[in-house]
Protein backbone atom coordinates (compact mmCIF):
# COMPACT_ATOMS: atom_id res chain seq x y z
CA UNK A 1 0.00 0.00 0.00
CA UNK A 2 1.27 3.25 -1.34
CA UNK A 3 -1.14 5.71 0.55
CA UNK A 4 -1.05 5.83 4.68
CA UNK A 5 -4.03 4.88 5.78
CA UNK A 6 -5.21 5.54 9.80
CA UNK A 7 -7.74 4.21 11.33
CA UNK A 8 -9.84 6.62 13.79
CA UNK A 9 -12.50 5.88 16.39
CA UNK A 10 -14.32 8.74 17.60
CA UNK A 11 -15.85 8.79 21.12
CA UNK A 12 -16.57 12.67 20.88
CA UNK A 13 -18.81 14.63 19.27
CA UNK A 14 -21.29 11.45 19.44
CA UNK A 15 -24.69 11.40 19.41
CA UNK A 16 -26.97 9.19 21.59
CA UNK A 17 -30.03 7.02 21.29
CA UNK A 18 -32.23 10.37 21.79
CA UNK A 19 -30.17 12.19 19.16
CA UNK A 20 -28.11 14.28 21.79
CA UNK A 21 -24.59 15.09 21.35
CA UNK A 22 -21.80 12.98 23.66
CA UNK A 23 -18.94 11.61 25.13
CA UNK A 24 -19.03 7.65 25.07
CA UNK A 25 -16.09 5.70 27.32
CA UNK A 26 -13.74 3.48 25.55
CA UNK A 27 -13.75 -0.08 25.90
CA UNK A 28 -11.18 -2.48 26.19
CA UNK A 29 -12.37 -4.57 23.41
CA UNK A 30 -12.68 -1.70 21.18
CA UNK A 31 -8.84 -1.13 21.36
CA UNK A 32 -7.85 -4.89 20.98
CA UNK A 33 -10.28 -5.98 17.93
CA UNK A 34 -9.78 -3.00 16.50
CA UNK A 35 -5.83 -2.52 16.94
CA UNK A 36 -5.77 -6.48 15.63
CA UNK A 37 -7.90 -5.80 12.59
CA UNK A 38 -6.50 -2.55 11.81
CA UNK A 39 -2.62 -4.49 12.10
CA UNK A 40 -4.44 -7.53 9.65
CA UNK A 41 -5.08 -5.00 6.79
CA UNK A 42 -1.68 -3.45 6.84
CA UNK A 43 -2.44 0.49 8.51
CA UNK A 44 -0.13 2.61 9.86
CA UNK A 45 -1.84 3.30 13.12
CA UNK A 46 -5.28 3.49 15.13
CA UNK A 47 -6.27 6.26 16.37
CA UNK A 48 -8.21 6.59 19.75
CA UNK A 49 -10.13 10.27 20.48
CA UNK A 50 -11.24 10.76 23.75
CA UNK A 51 -11.65 14.50 25.32
CA UNK A 52 -11.75 12.84 28.92
CA UNK A 53 -8.34 12.97 30.90
CA UNK A 54 -9.49 10.26 32.86
CA UNK A 55 -9.90 8.08 30.11
CA UNK A 56 -6.57 8.44 28.99
CA UNK A 57 -5.56 7.50 32.06
CA UNK A 58 -6.87 4.25 32.02
CA UNK A 59 -6.00 4.11 28.46
CA UNK A 60 -2.46 4.85 29.30
CA UNK A 61 -2.32 1.98 32.07
CA UNK A 62 -3.62 -0.50 30.17
CA UNK A 63 -1.47 -0.03 27.17
CA UNK A 64 1.91 0.52 29.12
CA UNK A 65 0.93 -3.14 30.49
CA UNK A 66 0.65 -4.05 26.53
CA UNK A 67 3.85 -2.11 26.01
CA UNK A 68 5.95 -4.44 28.56
CA UNK A 69 9.11 -7.18 27.41
CA UNK A 70 6.98 -9.54 28.91
CA UNK A 71 4.09 -8.75 26.82
CA UNK A 72 6.03 -8.33 24.01
CA UNK A 73 7.63 -12.46 24.47
CA UNK A 74 4.30 -13.60 25.91
CA UNK A 75 1.88 -11.82 23.59
CA UNK A 76 3.37 -11.08 20.95
CA UNK A 77 0.53 -10.90 18.48
CA UNK A 78 -1.40 -8.55 21.08
CA UNK A 79 1.84 -6.45 21.62
CA UNK A 80 2.48 -5.80 18.01
CA UNK A 81 -1.53 -4.74 17.60
CA UNK A 82 -1.64 -2.72 20.28
CA UNK A 83 1.52 -1.09 19.86
CA UNK A 84 -0.25 0.82 16.66
CA UNK A 85 -2.75 2.72 19.35
CA UNK A 86 -2.34 6.32 19.71
CA UNK A 87 -4.39 8.13 22.06
CA UNK A 88 -5.52 12.05 21.71
CA UNK A 89 -8.13 14.68 22.80
CA UNK A 90 -9.69 15.71 19.74
CA UNK A 91 -9.09 14.77 16.22
CA UNK A 92 -7.20 18.00 15.79
CA UNK A 93 -4.43 16.21 17.59
CA UNK A 94 -5.19 13.11 14.63
CA UNK A 95 -4.44 15.68 11.76
CA UNK A 96 -1.45 16.93 13.51
CA UNK A 97 0.33 13.41 13.99
CA UNK A 98 -0.38 12.93 10.21
CA UNK A 99 0.41 16.11 8.99
CA UNK A 100 3.55 15.81 11.10
CA UNK A 101 4.45 12.08 10.25
CA UNK A 102 3.66 12.41 6.12
CA UNK A 103 3.97 16.40 5.76
CA UNK A 104 0.35 16.35 4.41
CA UNK A 105 -2.91 16.51 6.17
CA UNK A 106 -5.04 13.42 5.55
CA UNK A 107 -8.02 12.86 3.68
CA UNK A 108 -11.08 12.27 5.75
CA UNK A 109 -13.46 9.56 4.92
CA UNK A 110 -16.48 8.46 7.09
CA UNK A 111 -18.50 5.37 7.72
CA UNK A 112 -21.97 6.15 8.24
CA UNK A 113 -24.45 3.09 8.62
CA UNK A 114 -26.97 5.72 7.64
CA UNK A 115 -27.38 6.29 3.78
CA UNK A 116 -25.90 9.26 2.60
CA UNK A 117 -26.69 10.60 -0.86
CA UNK A 118 -23.05 11.16 -2.41
CA UNK A 119 -21.37 8.14 -0.39
CA UNK A 120 -18.11 6.43 -2.28
CA UNK A 121 -18.62 2.85 -2.73
CA UNK A 122 -16.04 0.48 -1.77
CA UNK A 123 -14.52 -0.62 -4.94
CA UNK A 124 -14.27 3.05 -6.29
CA UNK A 125 -12.01 3.78 -2.78
CA UNK A 126 -10.31 0.83 -3.01
CA UNK A 127 -9.46 1.04 -7.26
CA UNK A 128 -8.39 4.07 -6.75
CA UNK A 129 -6.18 3.51 -3.81
CA UNK A 130 -4.60 0.86 -5.62
CA UNK A 131 -4.17 2.10 -8.86
CA UNK A 132 -3.80 5.80 -8.52
CA UNK A 133 -0.41 7.61 -7.93
CA UNK A 134 -1.91 9.33 -5.04
CA UNK A 135 0.53 9.27 -1.73
CA UNK A 136 -2.20 11.91 0.16
CA UNK A 137 -2.53 10.19 3.96
CA UNK A 138 -6.26 8.68 4.52
CA UNK A 139 -7.88 8.50 7.55
CA UNK A 140 -10.91 6.10 7.98
CA UNK A 141 -13.12 7.16 10.87
CA UNK A 142 -15.61 4.84 12.68
CA UNK A 143 -17.94 6.45 15.31
CA UNK A 144 -19.70 4.89 18.74
CA UNK A 145 -22.99 5.43 20.36
CA UNK A 146 -25.82 6.06 17.66
CA UNK A 147 -22.95 7.48 15.58
CA UNK A 148 -21.15 10.41 14.74
CA UNK A 149 -22.76 13.91 14.98
CA UNK A 150 -23.16 15.72 12.11
CA UNK A 151 -21.30 19.00 13.78
CA UNK A 152 -17.98 16.83 12.50
CA UNK A 153 -19.35 16.76 8.59
CA UNK A 154 -16.88 19.78 8.34
CA UNK A 155 -13.65 18.04 9.04
CA UNK A 156 -15.12 15.03 6.17
CA UNK A 157 -14.03 14.88 3.03
CA UNK A 158 -16.12 11.83 1.76
CA UNK A 159 -18.31 8.99 3.23
CA UNK A 160 -18.12 5.81 2.45
CA UNK A 161 -21.40 3.70 1.63
CA UNK A 162 -23.00 2.09 4.34
CA UNK A 163 -22.40 -1.96 4.82
CA UNK A 164 -25.80 -4.03 3.89
CA UNK A 165 -26.46 -7.84 3.89
CA UNK A 166 -28.27 -9.78 1.37
CA UNK A 167 -31.66 -7.98 2.91
CA UNK A 168 -30.15 -4.28 1.93
CA UNK A 169 -31.17 -0.86 3.81
CA UNK A 170 -33.95 -1.14 6.34
CA UNK A 171 -36.31 0.00 4.26
CA UNK A 172 -36.27 -3.06 2.44
CA UNK A 173 -35.89 -5.29 5.67
CA UNK A 174 -32.26 -5.50 6.25
CA UNK A 175 -30.42 -5.20 9.17
CA UNK A 176 -27.69 -2.75 9.75
CA UNK A 177 -27.00 -2.55 13.42
CA UNK A 178 -23.37 -3.81 13.72
CA UNK A 179 -21.10 -3.37 16.21
CA UNK A 180 -18.31 -1.23 15.08
CA UNK A 181 -15.61 -3.60 15.58
CA UNK A 182 -17.25 -5.99 12.90
CA UNK A 183 -17.99 -3.13 10.83
CA UNK A 184 -14.45 -1.83 11.38
CA UNK A 185 -13.39 -5.57 10.19
CA UNK A 186 -15.51 -5.72 7.10
CA UNK A 187 -14.52 -2.07 5.98
CA UNK A 188 -11.05 -3.11 6.09
CA UNK A 189 -11.61 -6.12 4.73
CA UNK A 190 -13.32 -4.33 1.68
CA UNK A 191 -11.05 -2.02 0.96
CA UNK A 192 -7.84 -3.91 2.02
CA UNK A 193 -8.56 -7.91 2.22
CA UNK A 194 -6.65 -10.20 -0.60
CA UNK A 195 -9.43 -11.35 -3.59
CA UNK A 196 -9.62 -14.72 -4.27
CA UNK B 1 -31.27 -17.11 0.12
CA UNK B 2 -32.27 -19.89 -0.73
CA UNK B 3 -30.02 -21.86 1.10
CA UNK B 4 -30.44 -22.51 4.98
CA UNK B 5 -27.59 -20.88 6.78
CA UNK B 6 -26.82 -21.33 10.45
CA UNK B 7 -23.27 -20.10 12.45
CA UNK B 8 -21.93 -22.27 15.10
CA UNK B 9 -19.41 -21.30 18.00
CA UNK B 10 -17.15 -24.16 19.47
CA UNK B 11 -16.13 -23.60 23.06
CA UNK B 12 -14.53 -27.50 23.12
CA UNK B 13 -12.69 -29.39 21.69
CA UNK B 14 -10.73 -26.48 21.33
CA UNK B 15 -6.57 -26.06 21.45
CA UNK B 16 -5.50 -24.06 23.78
CA UNK B 17 -1.87 -22.19 23.08
CA UNK B 18 0.50 -25.09 24.22
CA UNK B 19 -1.89 -27.31 21.71
CA UNK B 20 -3.59 -29.14 24.59
CA UNK B 21 -7.72 -29.49 24.00
CA UNK B 22 -9.36 -27.53 26.09
CA UNK B 23 -12.94 -25.50 26.49
CA UNK B 24 -12.81 -22.12 27.00
CA UNK B 25 -15.09 -19.83 28.58
CA UNK B 26 -18.18 -18.13 26.33
CA UNK B 27 -17.90 -14.41 26.52
CA UNK B 28 -21.07 -11.74 26.46
CA UNK B 29 -19.39 -10.01 23.62
CA UNK B 30 -18.50 -12.91 21.33
CA UNK B 31 -22.71 -13.63 22.02
CA UNK B 32 -24.09 -9.84 21.12
CA UNK B 33 -21.43 -8.93 18.18
CA UNK B 34 -21.65 -12.41 15.99
CA UNK B 35 -25.16 -12.50 16.70
CA UNK B 36 -25.89 -8.57 15.03
CA UNK B 37 -23.35 -10.04 12.57
CA UNK B 38 -25.76 -12.85 11.95
CA UNK B 39 -28.03 -10.98 11.43
CA UNK B 40 -27.24 -8.49 9.23
CA UNK B 41 -25.62 -11.64 6.84
CA UNK B 42 -29.36 -13.26 6.86
CA UNK B 43 -28.45 -16.14 8.99
CA UNK B 44 -30.98 -18.60 10.11
CA UNK B 45 -29.88 -19.33 13.61
CA UNK B 46 -26.53 -19.01 15.34
CA UNK B 47 -25.28 -22.03 18.00
CA UNK B 48 -23.40 -21.20 20.93
CA UNK B 49 -21.86 -25.12 22.18
CA UNK B 50 -19.87 -25.67 25.12
CA UNK B 51 -20.10 -28.44 27.16
CA UNK B 52 -20.32 -26.65 30.33
CA UNK B 53 -23.45 -26.65 32.40
CA UNK B 54 -22.67 -23.75 34.34
CA UNK B 55 -21.98 -21.75 31.61
CA UNK B 56 -25.18 -22.94 30.21
CA UNK B 57 -27.15 -21.82 33.65
CA UNK B 58 -25.04 -18.05 32.63
CA UNK B 59 -25.91 -17.71 29.21
CA UNK B 60 -29.92 -18.91 30.29
CA UNK B 61 -30.20 -15.97 32.81
CA UNK B 62 -28.31 -13.39 29.80
CA UNK B 63 -30.58 -14.23 27.26
CA UNK B 64 -33.63 -14.61 29.34
CA UNK B 65 -32.97 -10.71 30.57
CA UNK B 66 -32.86 -10.40 26.30
CA UNK B 67 -35.68 -11.93 25.77
CA UNK B 68 -37.83 -9.99 27.76
CA UNK B 69 -40.82 -7.76 26.69
CA UNK B 70 -38.98 -4.53 27.95
CA UNK B 71 -35.83 -5.33 25.96
CA UNK B 72 -37.65 -6.02 23.47
CA UNK B 73 -39.34 -2.43 23.23
CA UNK B 74 -35.98 -0.25 24.37
CA UNK B 75 -33.34 -2.77 22.30
CA UNK B 76 -35.78 -3.99 19.27
CA UNK B 77 -32.31 -4.38 17.30
CA UNK B 78 -31.02 -5.93 19.82
CA UNK B 79 -33.64 -8.74 20.86
CA UNK B 80 -33.65 -9.25 17.09
CA UNK B 81 -30.22 -10.16 16.76
CA UNK B 82 -29.63 -12.22 19.86
CA UNK B 83 -32.98 -14.11 19.13
CA UNK B 84 -30.46 -16.32 16.72
CA UNK B 85 -28.76 -17.29 19.48
CA UNK B 86 -29.58 -21.36 20.24
CA UNK B 87 -27.38 -23.06 22.96
CA UNK B 88 -26.49 -26.74 22.76
CA UNK B 89 -23.97 -28.81 25.02
CA UNK B 90 -22.49 -30.36 21.31
CA UNK B 91 -22.03 -30.25 18.19
CA UNK B 92 -24.43 -33.17 17.67
CA UNK B 93 -26.97 -31.05 19.11
CA UNK B 94 -26.50 -28.25 16.17
CA UNK B 95 -26.99 -31.08 13.54
CA UNK B 96 -30.02 -32.32 15.64
CA UNK B 97 -31.53 -28.80 15.52
CA UNK B 98 -31.02 -28.37 12.01
CA UNK B 99 -32.07 -31.94 10.48
CA UNK B 100 -35.73 -31.18 12.98
CA UNK B 101 -35.90 -28.01 11.15
CA UNK B 102 -35.02 -28.88 7.39
CA UNK B 103 -35.12 -32.40 7.41
CA UNK B 104 -31.30 -32.62 6.21
CA UNK B 105 -27.95 -33.04 7.97
CA UNK B 106 -26.52 -29.82 7.47
CA UNK B 107 -22.90 -29.32 5.13
CA UNK B 108 -20.43 -28.39 8.03
CA UNK B 109 -17.69 -25.81 6.66
CA UNK B 110 -15.34 -24.90 9.15
CA UNK B 111 -12.66 -21.64 9.66
CA UNK B 112 -9.38 -21.60 10.08
CA UNK B 113 -6.57 -19.19 10.30
CA UNK B 114 -4.33 -21.56 9.22
CA UNK B 115 -3.57 -22.32 5.20
CA UNK B 116 -4.95 -25.57 5.10
CA UNK B 117 -4.21 -27.59 1.29
CA UNK B 118 -8.00 -28.00 0.10
CA UNK B 119 -9.54 -25.24 1.17
CA UNK B 120 -12.59 -23.46 -0.64
CA UNK B 121 -12.25 -19.68 -1.83
CA UNK B 122 -15.21 -17.52 -0.45
CA UNK B 123 -15.83 -16.51 -4.46
CA UNK B 124 -16.14 -20.11 -5.05
CA UNK B 125 -18.88 -20.75 -1.97
CA UNK B 126 -20.54 -17.97 -2.79
CA UNK B 127 -21.10 -18.79 -6.36
CA UNK B 128 -22.19 -21.81 -5.36
CA UNK B 129 -24.88 -20.53 -3.03
CA UNK B 130 -26.05 -18.00 -5.20
CA UNK B 131 -26.28 -20.22 -8.72
CA UNK B 132 -27.12 -23.57 -7.77
CA UNK B 133 -30.17 -24.91 -7.34
CA UNK B 134 -28.80 -26.47 -3.76
CA UNK B 135 -31.28 -26.42 -0.83
CA UNK B 136 -28.78 -28.76 1.55
CA UNK B 137 -28.35 -26.30 4.63
CA UNK B 138 -25.02 -25.12 5.52
CA UNK B 139 -23.38 -24.65 9.08
CA UNK B 140 -19.89 -22.26 8.98
CA UNK B 141 -18.38 -23.22 11.92
CA UNK B 142 -15.78 -21.02 14.50
CA UNK B 143 -13.78 -21.85 16.75
CA UNK B 144 -12.18 -19.88 20.29
CA UNK B 145 -8.85 -19.80 21.67
CA UNK B 146 -6.25 -21.59 19.44
CA UNK B 147 -8.49 -22.07 17.25
CA UNK B 148 -10.87 -25.94 16.63
CA UNK B 149 -8.86 -29.40 18.00
CA UNK B 150 -8.22 -31.57 14.84
CA UNK B 151 -10.64 -34.21 16.65
CA UNK B 152 -13.38 -31.91 15.19
CA UNK B 153 -12.00 -32.87 11.47
CA UNK B 154 -14.55 -35.92 10.97
CA UNK B 155 -17.29 -33.63 11.30
CA UNK B 156 -16.27 -31.06 8.72
CA UNK B 157 -16.95 -31.59 4.92
CA UNK B 158 -14.95 -28.76 3.69
CA UNK B 159 -12.48 -26.01 5.61
CA UNK B 160 -12.64 -21.99 4.23
CA UNK B 161 -9.63 -20.36 3.02
CA UNK B 162 -8.53 -18.33 5.63
CA UNK B 163 -8.62 -14.18 5.72
CA UNK B 164 -5.51 -12.54 4.63
CA UNK B 165 -4.91 -8.57 4.28
CA UNK B 166 -2.35 -7.19 1.44
CA UNK B 167 0.36 -8.80 3.29
CA UNK B 168 -1.17 -11.89 2.95
CA UNK B 169 -0.13 -15.22 5.18
CA UNK B 170 2.47 -15.36 7.72
CA UNK B 171 5.46 -16.54 5.85
CA UNK B 172 5.30 -13.27 3.84
CA UNK B 173 5.02 -10.93 6.74
CA UNK B 174 1.25 -10.69 7.18
CA UNK B 175 -0.65 -10.72 10.27
CA UNK B 176 -3.82 -13.37 10.74
CA UNK B 177 -4.82 -12.73 14.15
CA UNK B 178 -8.30 -11.65 14.22
CA UNK B 179 -10.86 -11.87 16.75
CA UNK B 180 -13.32 -14.21 16.26
CA UNK B 181 -15.58 -11.43 16.14
CA UNK B 182 -14.17 -9.46 13.43
CA UNK B 183 -13.55 -13.06 11.29
CA UNK B 184 -17.04 -13.81 11.70
CA UNK B 185 -17.96 -10.42 10.29
CA UNK B 186 -16.05 -10.35 7.44
CA UNK B 187 -16.07 -13.92 6.34
CA UNK B 188 -20.03 -13.39 6.49
CA UNK B 189 -19.68 -10.48 4.14
CA UNK B 190 -17.15 -11.86 2.16
CA UNK B 191 -20.16 -15.11 1.30
CA UNK B 192 -23.35 -12.74 2.05
CA UNK B 193 -22.44 -8.68 1.82
CA UNK B 194 -23.88 -6.61 -0.76
CA UNK B 195 -21.41 -6.16 -3.74
CA UNK B 196 -21.48 -2.68 -5.10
Amino acid sequence: MRVPVYLCLLHYPIVNRQGAIVTTAVTNLDLHDIARSSRTFGLKGYFVVTPIEEQHRLLGRILSHWHKPQSQEYHPKRFEALSLIRLTHDFEGVKQEILRKHGELPEVVLTDARRVRESVSYSQLRHELETSGRTRPLVIVFGTGWGVSDTFYPEVHRILAPVYGPEGDQESGGYNHLSVRAAAAIILDRLFGDRE
